[in-house]
């Protein structure tokens, strides 16, 4: 196993374990999802069909970046600001579901997109769950 | 001048021209704040007063990291979706807010937190001021 | 399993697969590293021992950010430039073995720090062998 | 003006000024090429020649996020370790080089390709000024 996410959330000397599961799985997903988006735009761009796959590459590139500045972002656990945390995360969500919707479209011919999807999916789901866990704001 | 945003915004072969300029005053200042945020936070770590500056450090991490995603996303014009480029310009918002307020409270002893947040309430205003630009989603 | 960079890897319809297992490997580090130290950092800003940490702190961050570029720029694979991808290999390796000589000097106390340190070496010595794996340039 | 690079590298209390001058320029350049790499990669997406565009999108990308990293790591002063810094320097300005060659094929015919292979340009002249100015390694 690569990843160590759980093990250095558990490892941070200060907060308590309330949604560190959910907290843990979504920025697995998100590191996952920054993969697979930069991955999938640049296999789009090798493709025959490069013409029908505009959309596709923008949407993959934004989740990339959306992707990996969430998953920095949670990775931190010192003087949380939970307005930032959501907004973030919702941003993120936002992000996979419209990447999730493109590369849906393309699943029946291109593998990277079919995988891509799944990957989105996945991380919308986690996003989700992570902002039911989420405190309150004020 | 280093930055070309503008000439860069405007030699794109699809979009019109309905809300360049809050556009790229919105990337400008996200780069600005993105390097500022950076810098302090690096700052603050070579402090006497270093356990004073932990959430500083903390807000200015968030803050680079949220600001530099947004330069990126919204430098890209083609086949664009209101509701991510919404969302996040309100995650760089509210980090923008976060680290601005933070940074303000080191202002009178330490000068990097003195610009940093400047710049954050600059960037901070440009997503403002983009926000009442763009379109409203469907 | 939540990474899956050796199916996206694959479904390029590009390149051949001639060192497609440790460029996988690599981008797999980069990820974990990128996540390991970015946690790091921030669980060091909450040690009592803050003053300490000061170049700890730094050797996650730079090693974090070069990771996320390193993984970024290896997943994709039409038309690369094999210069690009050397120096950049170069790159996080040497901020790998950077991180890695500070981390283990705080291993026996913090445990980010070991588990961090581990993650360092396992990155270090992917980019050694897809650097030993890379075709040669011109 | 936006950028506050100088003032905030005069800001940090720790080292001193001997290469500040170099190091703002690379960092100010370094933000304008991640900038413009990510806008020319988004808008040779949109052209008729898409095909003919693919090289260049993925020499835009790879600078984008070489560029952000470097300007990032050069952005921190405290405990700098000098491999880090050259090697990523040295990637940085590898590709530059290379998407400078690629924009410039396209230049006569593409405006943001032409705009960016002379940011590209300049940010590899920077990258190479702080070569030569940083103290050599051990």
């Amino acid at each position: 196993m690569t990843l160590v996410v759980g093990k250095m959330i558990a490892a941070h000397p200060g907060p308590g374990a309330d949604f560190d599961s959910a907290l843990a799985t979504c920025i697995e997903e998100c590191l996952a999802c920054f993969q697979a988006c930069t991955s999938c735009a640049d296999a789009c761009t090798a493709e025959a069909d490069i013409a029908s796959m505009v959309k596709c590459i923008r949407t993959d590139l934004d989740c990339a970046d959306t992707c990996a500045a969430c998953a920095a972002v949670l990775s931190r656990r010192t003087d949380t600001d939970l307005t930032v945390t959501r907004t973030l995360v919702e941003a993120c969500l936002a992000s996979c579901v419209a990447c999730a919707v493109e590369c849906e479209r393309h699943a029946a011919h291109h593998e990277h997109c079919r995988i891509c999807a799944e990957v989105c999916r996945r991380c919308e789901q986690a996003c989700r769950q992570l902002l039911a866990a989420l405190p309150k704001v004020g």
